[in-house]
């Protein structure tokens, strides 16, 4: 585990405003720790759909998750407003691992960071398949 | 029913945005009904929060919700930038009926707009009791 | 607004089993409004799939919400297991709207119920079209 | 990482039965990845809750997730019914590892499995305080 103290704004190339919901605070009035992962699949699949034209609606080839994780830093609670920074930490022929940094607005140390692997698939049988070009390009400005 | 055609930016006036998440689409491509709700929740929340120092960790006196609809004129997907539009439609000694709408940013016709009505409550005993003096003044402002 | 009071068990012909869970429960402690629309959605496309042969992922003649409503009795809190009762209340020649209600497994009363309207389109094209028959045949049997 | 062919659901010794939602899969017509992080919680707070008498709504001792991860060997889509299992990886003073494992009702061979570890703190002041007898009591049953 990477000590939390190196996790800043500047180990991220991308970022991604994100407001907080209602719903995104439990019982015990923070946000609820698995919120934190649907930061993480919006941020890295709008860097796909702005970077790379990817359209998850008809695409043919799409990244499935196959692993995630998160380690929480600091406590956030609706209502805040919040930006997700995003790098490529790793990049394979079929897969790449994002990094993923949850700030809040204006500041420079996260309150949460971690990872995901997407590998890429043909959406018609799920067999793995080389990142399409275009996807790899947008990949490889950040990493 | 309202007639979905009368349903217009001007209709509100308060609006907070909010950010779409990849989680917000369904197996059909578009933001799935039941996430509405949780833009409404959000907003009204937001009000109370901003306008009458409504603090929901430890305020003694909630909105708690008894009825709500929505009507969904157009689908939205993920990404896009929305913006909930408040108005109060109708106030009494105990509850509140919000009307809300949901707006692509920039745009003046509604894809969605609803109600849902806040009873205040004890929070010790749940009993319904006087909205607070400055939250019913918040409200007063966009009645 | 139907009375409170009336709404049993017996108002509703089929019963399918949901598990709360942790995020179901906002600030309050309780199941927040948001997420009863999420047992509707799930307990209308159980019926469908289970007595319709209705395949969501490709379909080509899908249900679309156009409103939805719902009235809250009493609070329900995770964790608990609760049974989603469904009827259908009016069956036009492309829309159906269904009744729904929420219980305790076990109990006779609802703690919430509500309706939601499902319009039947084309899925390439969004234009609406007659209910397919296996899929009416299914209503016929709990209207 | 563990090997996914490892995973078998004798590595756990409770388990708790989740039904799935149709707001569960995303436009790609399984389960999202978010969402397996909601059922870790839930069977986690469901053991908590069951056997050691664990209320969140006021205990005065409460867990707070400082990290998690997940691990997706195959997808599932709702409508499925999933169990999910517990056990404890790690018992320290004041933290404990919980390992999930989700399977399909009745299958042998987990279909994602992962950890979270709870730091337990005083609900006041956020710091971190020995486990409370009653719950470490429960955590030995299943370590």
């Amino acid at each position: 585990m990477e000590s939390a103290k190196l996790i800043h704004r500047s180990d991220y190339s991308y970022f991604h405003p994100i407001t907080t919901r209602w719903a995104d605070n439990d019982v015990y009035g923070h946000i609820n720790n698995v919120v934190y992962y649907s930061y993480f699949d919006t941020v890295a699949n709008q860097y796909l759909i702005e970077f790379a034209d990817f359209n998850p609606i008809n695409a043919s080839i799409i990244g499935v998750v196959v692993h995630s994780n998160c380690t929480y830093i600091k406590a956030i609670a609706y209502p805040n407003k919040i930006e997700a920074g995003l790098t490529i930490k790793k990049l394979g022929k079929t897969s790449v691992t994002y990094g993923i940094g949850i700030f809040k607005k204006g500041e420079k140390a996260a309150y949460a960071y971690g990872e995901f692997v997407h590998v890429f698939v043909n959406r018609k049988d799920n067999q793995p398949t080389s990142i399409p070009k275009k996807i790899n390009e947008a990949f490889q400005k950040i990493l």
